[in-house]
């Protein structure tokens, strides 16, 4: 399945895409169940899927406003210099261990909406990235039972603002601007997407390439992330870990490349579908 | 006034500290105003200290089970690096800017609660600091209005688990392992407060002086980090900038001093009590 978040009619609500539309799930599968995180925290995904396939689309892409993936994640876990040629690009050097920061979850738009250059910064760089979404919670969890935690993976542009993201040792401020980060069209569930290793995933900047890689080439891959992080944190249904972006970057480009207002940003990853932002200017206060 | 958060016969509520025990304030200003985060989202402070002089506590400490003074913030900001005798214990360099890092709401424990050494590492160690609770929200607050933003101040322990924090340039793994952290006993209104800068601070291990500073060391005082914060996101009712530890941690002594199963932590700052918590090891999965 491909699931989005959306507002229609003031109603906030999680569906289902399907051929000429979405099918709506909210309230449909249980009273409380509104929202696409409570639908992995119940469990109920097999349910929707039997409830899908007796269901024409009740109506198109037009008549809902699109939310992030998760519009509310508890824990938006971000990995950073997670591929080598990004890390090569970015002069740091190795380590034993997962690099993790945090954004917020109002750090994040939909597909479509726009991602917002701030007023402060003229460094509003892109980082296409594999987002997965965690299905079933736990703590320390295993690598080898890491891929059954999750409820299914999607695009992300982990937008950043690169003078405040290096002011400092911790990267918190540059990730963490109002919608600077991207996060759909859609979460597709593990069963649809088999091996994400077989993925690749693409960053264009106004149609030109910026970023193309595998992600056979995460320097820890997704069962390791999802081990970690878990030895850390608990992990609830609905948290994101967002993988770490490939080489490319505009920061580290010769010259350097940065996205303005009129611009338009994409990252596709194979059967995920393409996020695109157009980018804004942030509006005067 | 001392507003503390509670549970109370399984329900979840706020109340006051007065004179002899407590009064809930939970339902009693407003039919949704069932928790201190939402009393400062709908501002009935003033309504609330005028309640309170009416009344007799309703009963004494022992009748509930502390929370942590806010038990779920949207956003924890913790400041790294922010008091001169640290940033030199650390080897760290100069910086132009707060260095800002996160905590996730469930790393925390209330006054009383104890903090769990993890069991992956023997690094665990204490961070007295004093919170900054938000009581106005705001974005690009100036630092000659931030004060006004304040809803209250409180003590904190930013436990942290340093070899966690140290693998790599992140220190999100070592700041967010559950109940690693302490916020407490209480938040004390401003105008209880007064001036700020007239605290000081002091943690002790097992009744050991292990830092003592005043708030006036702050290399970021206060409003510096509240205009710093607003400017990369929103702060909204309830947030907690944590204002950063003084000199004097266990890691950097020589030779180094760790917390362990039954030891016992205190932060003091002045008008804002004693936050007090038992070390436990954390139990078995």
């Amino acid at each position: 399945m491909k699931l989005i978040s959306f507002v229609r009619k003031g109603q906030t609500s999680f569906g289902a895409v399907v051929l000429g539309g979405i099918i709506d799930l909210g309230g449909s599968l249980g009273d409380n169940v509104h929202s696409l995180n409570a639908a992995l925290t119940t469990g109920i995904m097999d349910e929707a899927k039997l409830y899908i396939a007796g269901c024409k689309p009740e109506f198109t892409w037009s008549d809902v406003t699109l939310l992030p993936v998760i519009p509310d994640p508890s824990k938006i876990l971000c990995i950073g210099l997670n591929y080598q040629k990004h890390k090569i690009e970015t002069g740091r050097p190795d380590v034993d261990y997962p690099t993790v920061f945090t954004r917020f979850p109002d750090s994040q738009v939909a597909h479509g909406q726009p991602m917002m250059k701030p007023t402060f910064s003229d460094r509003f760089d892109y980082e296409g990235e594999m987002a997965v979404i965690i299905g079933r919670g736990g703590r320390n969890i295993t690598q080898e039972n890491a891929l059954d935690h999750v409820g299914g993976y999607a695009c992300y542009n982990d937008g950043s603002i690169r003078d405040w993201q290096q002011r400092t040792s911790q990267f918190t401020p540059g990730k963490n601007f109002p919608s600077s980060g991207g996060f759909g069209p859609y979460m597709v569930t593990t069963d649809e997407v088999g091996d994400y290793r077989q993925l690749s995933i693409q960053t264009r900047l106004n149609g030109k390439v910026m970023q193309d890689a595998s992600l056979t080439d995460l320097i820890f891959p997704v069962e390791e992330l999802i081990s970690y992080c878990s030895q850390f944190t608990y992990l609830s249904p609905g948290d994101v870990i967002v993988s770490g972006t490939p080489g490319g970057v505009g920061d580290r480009r010769n010259p350097p490349v940065y996205m303005f207002a009129g611009d338009t940003v994409e990252v596709e990853i194979g059967c995920l579908g393409t996020l695109r932002n157009p980018v804004i200017d942030e509006p005067a206060a």
